[in-house]
């Protein structure tokens, strides 16, 4: 009998499994189709206890009780398909770990449904690709808390990446769907990340005129100093690759078309629906939306001649753009959390910002040491309102403000794209301002839907109308 | 036997029976507190043949077959209630008519269930507010057209606003929720509106230091131009009422908390779901929740030092934001009508674009000449991808463009939040690029996730992998 079975011989579900089967447990693996379970069995070391099945009742049967069973299948229907299946042969008290990327509120679905049959289901939110999935990944699990202690923690603790302080990048998240919901916030983020990079690269292509080479020598520095991240070292990666076909850089031969799979929607219609700003993130969805009208893109490039306001560049403006980026970040970041927040308290979640800054230092996408200042300002202060009124990044952002209005002023007069990093300054202004022109849109409003609006000397009344028609 | 029904005597539904009941039909109307018959009764003139009921029952009797009932009542959970109670009373064939700013998705499952019975359900969209529902409002009807055409478009066409033609502003729209879809449109559309006119008076206010006559007189001005609109027209009347208790402009004693009702939050998340790009009307939405965090930004604004970077108003600084408003409201336009334009093709609506443009010249909210441009631009094209590249609208933003980078530029290095009017100016220059960093964003998610590329000189071709660590 084995200790723990997975179920989906994807890229994904066999790097897992081997993690799992490395840290010394006897793993089961099973796939609908042979190969990926050959696939597996080829690529395990001999160290691994592992067995590999086609036929899902004698995967069942072949683990010991409670069964513990990770699921890696592709998000959506896909998911109840395979529980389905899977309750002819489980029974009460057997664990299932869903670690795709499903949607939040299917996963509070599913556990409700698993719930009434007593069978214990964590949703559990997994990021680092196929190299985190094998080496270490960052996990953030959510469910029943006792089943998570005894069963489960052990071993997310021994596959999870570690960081800097040695600590495991995981931690108990919260109640039925919070872990995946954690997830896809950490993945809207992730699209702010991307874009940003992706704005500060066309910036310096086109306002700066740097060839790709001395682009790629700036991502090499930046990355040794406070953007020092992940994702700034592929983008360094990225740049220096070759076309082997045609001898150009291959950044150069790819279709500007960005796709996406969802995850970055979901948390801009979350934010939308729950009442929280978040255009940074809602931005960088757009970006991809724009960016894959191509061919609208070209049309339109071809009948508009841009008229810019040229302006000699300064000779810090790349100090400033590393200030912007970073800035920017900071926004993207404030955004995230402040979502978290308030969707804590919305679905009554008690999330611990704290703890999911710390286990995002490593095996995730965003990683980075930058989530070390973070988890810092929330330890420091539990109840901190947003990041942006932390002591530690008003600091740095206060001083950081004239070289982000300098990088974006460049931006709107030479014409060039960059929606998040002036989304982000265009937040960090709104939220630091007292007063806000909204006075006039509550006027407008009661004039013609009488609406209503509040006096500044009597906020706590009830909504006033006025007859405002002369 | 009366002709017609109105169910709902609050405001709206009072405005909306005194107009169909001026225009010749008999009208009874129901609502549940006498209060609300009572009041209608007395504001009917002479002419009016109405009759009042608090009994459901005799309300439905009185009218002749087939019973055409409009349902004014507050959106949501309500008009289920109020159609399971006259479900009682009415049989196949009567006609039933939602009137209110219902989600088009409730419409869709309303209309389902109760073609099921026979009977007739029509999604109306209605804008005009008060006034407008009394003297003609827009008016945006979906359903079985065979029972639009035979029973209810000469009441909708006799109760709608004329535009300059003399034409009604009602049209058929398309099939079950699309009335409310529209209407939900031209929500969207007026967050954007309301929140530009906000941007211009608070630039107006902060960077140029106008006094509030100074800013009035302005409106008053751009109301005789290219932006003439209903709702530049009520922000020049609201810029001069004076506050009874203080001797102050009521402007400057009412709160800056914006309130909303949701349609602009489901204009956002539409077009986050079916992969649209709306960035200004999002924006617009954000704003309104950004306002709201009234006391954090109090907080924020202490702990802040805004470090600006000062810049001299060059002498045509108020002709190039008038220039800036029409440009962001074209954007903003352009976004909704792309919206509409995606939306009909995804739900198989058959929308025509130039009959939205055309009923929404006169009743609604977001009323103006501007429209007419837009009807005439679909007109002569039916085909138009985008209203960006209309001939129209391409010269204008094309010569508008200098001083629209120079309104931004200047907001940013004055750190005034104008969030809807740069993510306009963002969209305009992203949609008109011909290349977009989305190459390297497609490179990142290869990089770390394995989720491939297309190569421009084969851009038919499958997503393509590469190995990208050295």
């Amino acid at each position: 009998m084995n200790q723990v079975g997975v179920y989906g011989m994807g890229v994904m579900g066999r790097s897992l499994a081997h993690n799992i089967a490395r840290k010394g447990y006897s793993v089961s693996v099973y796939n609908i189709e042979e190969s990926g379970v050959k696939l597996f069995l080829d690529s395990a070391k001999e160290e691994e206890k592992v067995n590999g099945y086609i036929d899902l009742k004698e995967f069942v049967l072949s683990l010991s009780k409670p069964k513990i069973i990770f699921l890696m299948v592709t998000a959506g229907r896909a998911v109840d398909i395979v529980i389905d299946g899977l309750k002819e042969y489980i029974d009460e008290g057997d664990i299932i770990l869903d670690c795709g990327n499903s949607y939040y509120k299917d996963t509070i679905r599913r556990f409700n449904e698993l719930d009434k049959m007593k069978i214990h289901f964590l949703g559990i939110g997994v990021s680092g690709g196929e190299k985190g999935a094998l080496e270490g990944p960052s996990i953030m699990p959510s469910g029943d808390k006792l089943i998570y202690d005894k069963y489960i923690k052990d071993i997310l603790e021994k596959i999870s990446a570690k960081n800097d302080r040695g600590e495991p990048c995981t931690t108990y998240v919260g109640p039925n769907g919070s872990g995946h919901f954690v997830k896809m916030i950490h993945n809207g983020i992730e699209y702010g990340d991307l874009q940003i990079i992706c704005e500060a690269y066309d910036f310096m292509r086109k306002v700066g005129n740097l060839s790709i080479e001395e682009i790629q020598k700036i991502f090499v520095e930046w990355n040794k100093g406070i953007l020092s991240s992940y994702l700034i070292e592929i983008t360094a990666d990225i740049l220096q690759k070759k076309d082997e076909k045609t001898g150009k850089y291959l950044i150069d031969v790819i279709l500007d078309e960005a796709g996406q799979k969802g995850t970055g929607k979901w948390t801009s219609m979350e934010a939308l629906d729950i009442g929280v700003a978040i255009p940074t993130i809602a931005e960088s969805v757009f970006a991809r939306y724009l960016s894959s009208a191509k061919k609208e893109r070209v049309e339109a490039s071809k009948l508009y001649k841009k008229e810019i306001v040229a302006q000699p560049l300064e000779k810090d403006w790349l100090d400033n753009l590393e200030k912007t980026v970073y800035s920017a970040k900071v926004i993207s970041y404030a955004q995230g959390f402040d979502l978290l927040k308030k969707a804590s308290k919305e679905y009554d979640w008690n999330l611990n910002l704290a703890e999911i800054a710390r286990i995002w230092e490593n095996g995730c996408i965003i990683r980075a040491n930058f989530l070390n200042d973070i988890d810092n300002e929330f330890k420091n202060n539990a109840e901190l309102t947003n990041l942006l009124v932390s002591p530690y990044f008003k600091e740095r952002i206060e001083s950081f403000q004239v070289p982000w209005r300098k990088t974006c002023a460049l931006g709107v007069l030479n014409g060039v794209y960059l929606p998040v990093i002036n989304a982000s300054l265009n937040y960090y202004d709104g939220y630091t301002s007292k007063l806000l022109p909204a006075n006039l849109l509550q006027a407008q409003r009661d004039y013609f839907g009488a609406h209503g609006y509040k006096r500044i000397d009597d906020p706590e009344e009830n909504l006033i109308h006025t007859v405002w028609e002369n």
